[in-house]
Parts: structure tokens; C-alpha cells; sequence
């Protein structure tokens, strides 16, 4: 059988398939898999690619069963069943699962795939990273460049990502200014974060809400809510108010679409943001044969709750999982199940010593306690990945002791053999 | 007074002036120090970009009297003791160290500058790594792309870089099938090292020279004495003898050249690989006011010895150091002194556990004697740059467990606002 895809949901299914009695071939894009939940630190200057980004073939040295293929799926050819790579290649498959996710999704909005910057993958946050890191170091150079002498970024999108990112930002600010001796008026250097909503980190609870707002502004964020974007160009976003704002970095952080060609190519039922449709037990009607998980699919809730699951990393690992245990079913001969999500809580950081964790029917921690608990979740899932007690203390120390950390502007001008991002 | 260039002759000229009563401003296009002597090691993917490059800004954070401009020099005006940037901006100097540092030579070898990949800047090491990996995959993915359906590799220079990095690039293919199951067949997979001398590591003494050679085919090397290309095409190099060696890569490990456009823009006199003639004391007849170091120096090796130095990171390093030295001489009303070349050795490494040191009038280390001398002047080194304890734990770890270490192929697809390499 064949996974598509090495994101959380490819690799869960991968992971309940380990050392079991079937042939699995793992695709992907890339040679590594991206711990997506920490994208916006490598772009902050605060993690580096390595810390965030596992070799495939690593994880799964021990599981002799799981071969990986380095390729990009370009089409999927239902009743033929096979698969076809971009050099032109093919793969048979028997069973498949697509997981294959999402990417930055810009709603039509003018200019915004142009000029935006979205925050989806390792490219992605090495790109940013450059372009602040260069905006900062041009600002220093010739602040005449800049109005008022400093630059202004402008964050779309009031979600976690944003949250996470604008949060980084002013710390990456006052690292730049404090430690690194840049000549920027901290004062007029802004950071602003626009949301269409009336409050950021929508789905969580009102207290949650609130105190990452507060915090945010706390901490130099301009908040701007009830806000859209109605264009985006290389100087600057108009929001649909008429406002403009002249900035040196527009950061896409709202909301993601299905991975173009790919669904499209299928030729199936899609729902909200080109998710396709799925059966109880995330298979396609009319081909048992293909399961969908992750972000590619609109995943049923399942139980009591109606409507599909948000896009988010537990729904991605649970669906997976789910799949890759309904493939060890019916090999033993027994039906599939359907897929129930268990909600854990959810949680966002707004910087150091500031998170919001709002466990599922539990309390919302806030602050520092909210901060440790972010802070366990994501190294437990870290370690769960390279499972060497270094790692943990490494990555720990580099986060910990940020401020000195690599800040480094290294551009690639030349893309060598690695497939399109 | 401007410092050009952050590599290990311009970081020295500014270490030896931190915290004294002078104005430094450290020019570079690049906002990090490369540690090259390592670069092999991204390239052959046993260390990451980070482990080799440390922002200048950070190096020099407590330096209040040295600040950093990232910028690219185009020219220099001697005459009105000014510099141009790219970016259409002036700064002007009262004196100059010029740091600019070498780049490779290609001799004018047809079709070298074009497709065979050089190993000089954290970018060039980046690119060579996404390319051989990618090599790698390919080699999985479609073997029929291949004859006898594995890679060839070609290492062209047999001076430390050629040496090291062949014997990096065995053990990363040694890694590759037997950690990773790569379908690769390793006795197929050759590496190729082609140098003109009749002995590799010319400048070592004849024992470490026939260690080197010994170890090196020992491991499954190929090494080609006495042969020179003639020609390097996108699909493999043809020796002066006429035989044509098909390669899936080419790496450029042969000399280098001084940065072309910088040194020739001051139209003055040159020596071999066009580098600058200084006076004893590094700087330029009739610009008393400009002192030239490191690898764009034809530094003189002063004392007993005759001829320039070789480009050396401890050559840079003593001229940087000595020409900082002068300049506060110079503060204190003094005259300058002429530089003397204190040789302390050369080492070269050949892969874990085997090195070559040769110690100046010292005997010669081999093997895990030589290798463990290796590492601990590099571990030195290091350290000197980042001064934590934790990151020489980290380096050391990362570096003896490098089997396990990441192996990931990133692609930037944009260049950003990073300045060109």
C-alpha cells in the first residue's frame, strides 16, 4: 500500500503500520517531515530548519516494512490505481491513503499570492526569515528607505499562527535592537496583526481570547480587528476600510486550501476550502480502496458532534492513526470503523512565559503556566520524533536561551536537485 | 576605520580592536561568519548550517565600539577613500582593511565555472548538499537513470577540502544504504578523486601524504594521480589523458582566486591567483592608510622564509590579528612593524578516526591520534566563536553521532532580501 504525503497524518498512518504485516511505500515531496506547530520560530529567527525538520527515511530506520519515495504526485488515476511522479514515473498501489494537506489558502484576495508571505512550509519559513532579517538589516543600512526610519510587518490572519508569529516578532524586535545593536527606533517599529474577526484565536474560549489580546498589545502589537484585506502589494496590504498600510513584510497566516492539483485532479466531491469529502471511516465512497486523513479531507467529528473537524496537527495524527489501524483491519478480514475525534483541548503561545492552553473540558491555562504546559506539549512531540534525551535538552536550550541564538540570512540561489516546494 | 570582509582575517583584525579607542565599522555581505574548514561537513550533511556560521552581530555584541553593515562592496575608491555598495550607498573610510577573502579558480577550464560545484561558501556547501542527497534519492527512485544503476561522484583537487570531502562522501553513502536502505549498490557507487600532483595534500610531509592516499582507497576512494580535467559538462568530466568519467556530480575542490571584481577595481599590482602585493607590514604601497589580509593578500611570509603564504585559515587569521595590532600602533603615534608567518602545522582529516597533523618541526599524528588532534583544534576554534559550553557538547555530539544526524534536502526558491553570494 502506499501513503502520499509525510506530514502528521502520513506518518501516523505510517507509524500504526510499523513492523506490521504490510508493504508500505511512504511518498513525499521531501525528504523530511516538518514539525509545522514551530514553522513560525524557524521564521523568527528563534529555532533553526534542522530543529523543526526529520528525515523520513530516519524515522523510520527500524521498520523494515516502510520504504519511502522521494517524488512528487502529480496525478492519481483512481481505476487504474497508480500514481504519477512528476519525472514521468508511476506507482501501483492496492490501497492508498491520501495525505497529501493543505497549503496557504488567499481566498482571491488581489496580490496576496504574489506578495503575502504565507507560513506553511520549511521554504516558506526560511524565506520569511530572510526577508525579515534582511528588512531589519536594511533598516540599520538606510533607514531614509524606511518611513520614519523603521519598518512596519503586517500579519494576516488573528489564528494561532498569527498570534504565534506576531508574538515572535516583537521578541525578534527587541533581541535586534537590545542585543544585536541595530539601529531601529524600537518606537516606531510595528508589528500589526489583522483579523476579520471580532476576537483573535477564534474557537477558543472568551477568558482564552481576551488574554492573548491584552497580551499581545502588552507587548507592542498592534491588534486590528474586524479588519479584512481587500489588496496586497509589494509595499503594503488596503484593508477593505480603505486603510493602507506601507509595510516591508506582509505575513500569510489565514486559513489554508486543500494542496491544488491534486484533489482537483480526483475529480470528487470537495467541501469548505476544497476538502474532500470522506466516509465514516475516512474512506472515498466508490473506492474502499482510498482512504483521505489530515487536512486533505473533511474529516466527520463523529459521535455526537456534527460537521468536520478543524485543520489542526490532533485531527491529523488521530486520522491517520485511525486509517492505519482499519488497513490492519481488514487485512485480518474484519470491517472498518468509523473515525471519532477526541478533542484534547487546544492551545496557542504568545511568547515567552505567555500561552494560552485550553485543555478539553478542563481549565484554560494562561501565562506562565499556560507557557509550560505549550512548552511540554510540543517537546514531548518533538522527542517522540528523534527520542534521544539530547535533543530535547538541546532544543530546550536553544529555545530557552534564544536571544543569543542563530540568526542567520543564508539564501540558496539555486534550488540543486530537490523537487518544487 | 572599515573593515571588508567577515571571514577569519577580517574577524581577527576586529577582535584585536574590541574595546579599543577606535571606530570599526565590519562590512559584509553576509550577516554571519562562515567557519569554512567545516563547510565539507554540511555539504556531505554531518553538520548543519548553524554549527558553521555565527551571526557577526552576535560575535560582536559586546564590542560597543565595533558595529556591523550588511552590505555588498562593489568598488573602492582609493583616491577619495570611499566604498560603494550595491545598493547605490557610500561609506567612507579613514582606513581600510581589506577581507574580501578568495573564491574559487577554475583555471578557465571549459564548462568548469558552469557545472561543477564549489565548496567555498555556506551556500555552495548547502547547494552541493541538497544536490548529492538528491542524487541519492534518485539513484532509489529510478536506478535506470543510472550506469550499472548508481551515482559516480567526482572530487576534483586533492588538497584538504578533496580529501575531506571524499572521505565524508563515502561514509555519508555508507550511511545512506545501510542506515537509510537506500536500493543503492555501494560497490557500484564510486567516488572519484582526480589531482594533478603525483600525491595528495601537496605541502604535507611524505608519510602523511602516502597515510592520506592509503586510507583514503582503503576506504573506497578512487584516486587519480597525475591527471588533470579538461573539460567539466553537466554530465560528467573528461581527463586531459581523454577518458571520460559520466558523474552525477562534480565537486570544484581546486584552488581558489581572489574575489574578482574588488582587488581588480583598484587596478594594482597582483600575484599569482590574483592576489594583492602588500608591504612587510600588509599594507598597500602608496596607501599607507589601507592594509590588505587573509586570502586576498599575497601575504610574505617574513623571517628566514621568501614567497607569499599560503591561503590558510591560520595566515588569515595572524594577518588579521597583526594588522589590527599595527593600526593601534599606529593610534599611539608608533610606527608599524612587518608581519612574520608563525607556521604551528597543517592537519587534514580523512573520515572518522583518521586524520593527518602534521605539527610545525613536530612529529606527524595519523589515524585516531591524528583525528582526535583534528577535532580538538576545531572543537577550539568553534568554541571561540559561540564561548558556551553547551554548544561544544552539541557539536560533539551531533558530530560523533552523525549517523543519525539530519540529512534534509531544503530548497529556497527565492533568494529573498539576502544579498547575491
Amino acid at each position: 500500500m502506499v501513503i502520499v504525503g509525510g506530514g502528521f497524518a502520513g506518518l501516523a498512518t505510517a507509524r500504526s503500520l510499523s513492523r506490521k504485516l504490510v508493504d508500505v511505500v511512504l511518498v513525499d515531496q521531501h525528504n523530511f517531515h516538518t514539525f509545522q506547530p514551530l514553522l513560525y520560530q524557524v521564521a523568527t529567527a528563534g529555532l533553526e530548519p534542522a530543529d523543526v525538520a526529520y528525515p523520513v527515511r530516519t524515522i523510520f530506520g527500524r521498520s523494515p516494512n516502510i520504504t519511502f519515495r522521494h517524488g512528487k504526485v502529480t496525478a492519481i488515476d483512481l481505476d487504474a490505481r497508480k500514481l504519477a511522479f512528476s519525472d514521468g514515473t508511476n506507482l501501483a498501489y492496492d490501497q492508498l491513503v491520501l495525505a497529501s494537506g493543505a497549503t496557504a489558502g488567499y481566498y482571491g484576495i488581489p496580490g496576496a499570492r504574489d506578495h503575502a508571505r504565507p507560513l506553511y512550509t520549511l521554504s516558506d519559513a526560511r524565506r520569511l526569515r530572510n526577508h525579515l532579517l534582511g528588512c531589519l538589516e536594511a533598516a540599520d543600512a538606510r533607514p531614509e528607505d524606511f518611513d520614519g526610519g523603521a519598518p512596519v510587518f503586517v500579519i494576516v490572519g488573528g489564528g494561532p499562527t498569527g498570534v504565534e508569529t506576531a508574538g515572535a516578532l516583537v521578541e525578534l524586535l527587541d533581541v535586534s535592537v537590545r542585543r544585536d545593536r541595530l539601529r531601529i527606533d524600537p518606537k516606531r517599529t510595528r508589528v500589526v496583526l489583522v483579523d476579520s474577526g471580532d476576537s483573535l484565536l477564534a474557537g477558543f474560549t472568551t477568558t482564552a481570547r481576551r488574554y492573548a489580546e491584552q497580551t499581545l498589545r502588552a507587548r507592542g502589537v498592534e491588534v486590528r480587528l474586524s479588519s479584512t484585506v481587500a489588496e496586497v502589494t509589494a509595499n503594503g496590504v488596503r484593508l477593505s476600510g480603505g486603510e493602507w498600510i506601507k509595510a516591508a513584510a506582509v505575513v500569510w497566516a489565514s486559513g489554508v486550501t486543500v494542496n491544488g492539483t491534486l484533489g482537483s485532479s480526483l475529480g470528487l466531491p470537495s467541501g469548505a476550502g476544497g476538502r474532500l469529502e470522506v466516509q465514516a471511516d475516512l474512506s472515498l465512497a466508490g473506492h474502499p480502496e482510498v482512504f483521505v486523513v489530515g487536512d486533505a479531507a473533511a474529516v466527520p467529528s463523529g459521535g455526537r458532534r456534527s460537521g468536520p473537524c478543524p485543520q489542526l496537527a490532533p485531527v491529523a495524527i488521530q486520522s491517520g492513526t485511525h486509517v492505519g489501524r482499519q488497513i490492519l483491519r481488514r487485512t485480518a478480514g474484519e470491517t472498518t470503523e468509523p473515525f471519532t475525534y477526541r478533542d484534547k483541548g487546544i492551545m496557542a503561545t504568545i511568547g515567552r512565559r505567555a500561552a494560552v492552553a485550553q485543555l478539553w473540558r478542563g481549565p484554560v491555562l494562561r501565562g506562565t503556566l499556560g507557557w509550560l504546559a505549550w512548552l511540554a506539549l510540543h517537546l514531548v512531540y518533538l522527542v517522540g520524533f528523534r527520542n534521544r534525551l539530547v535533543v530535547l535538552v538541546n532544543w530546550a536550550w536553544r529555545y530557552l536561551d534564544w536571544p543569543s541564538g542563530p540568526r542567520l540570512i543564508v539564501a540558496d540561489l539555486d534550488v540543486g536537485s530537490a523537487l518544487d516546494d
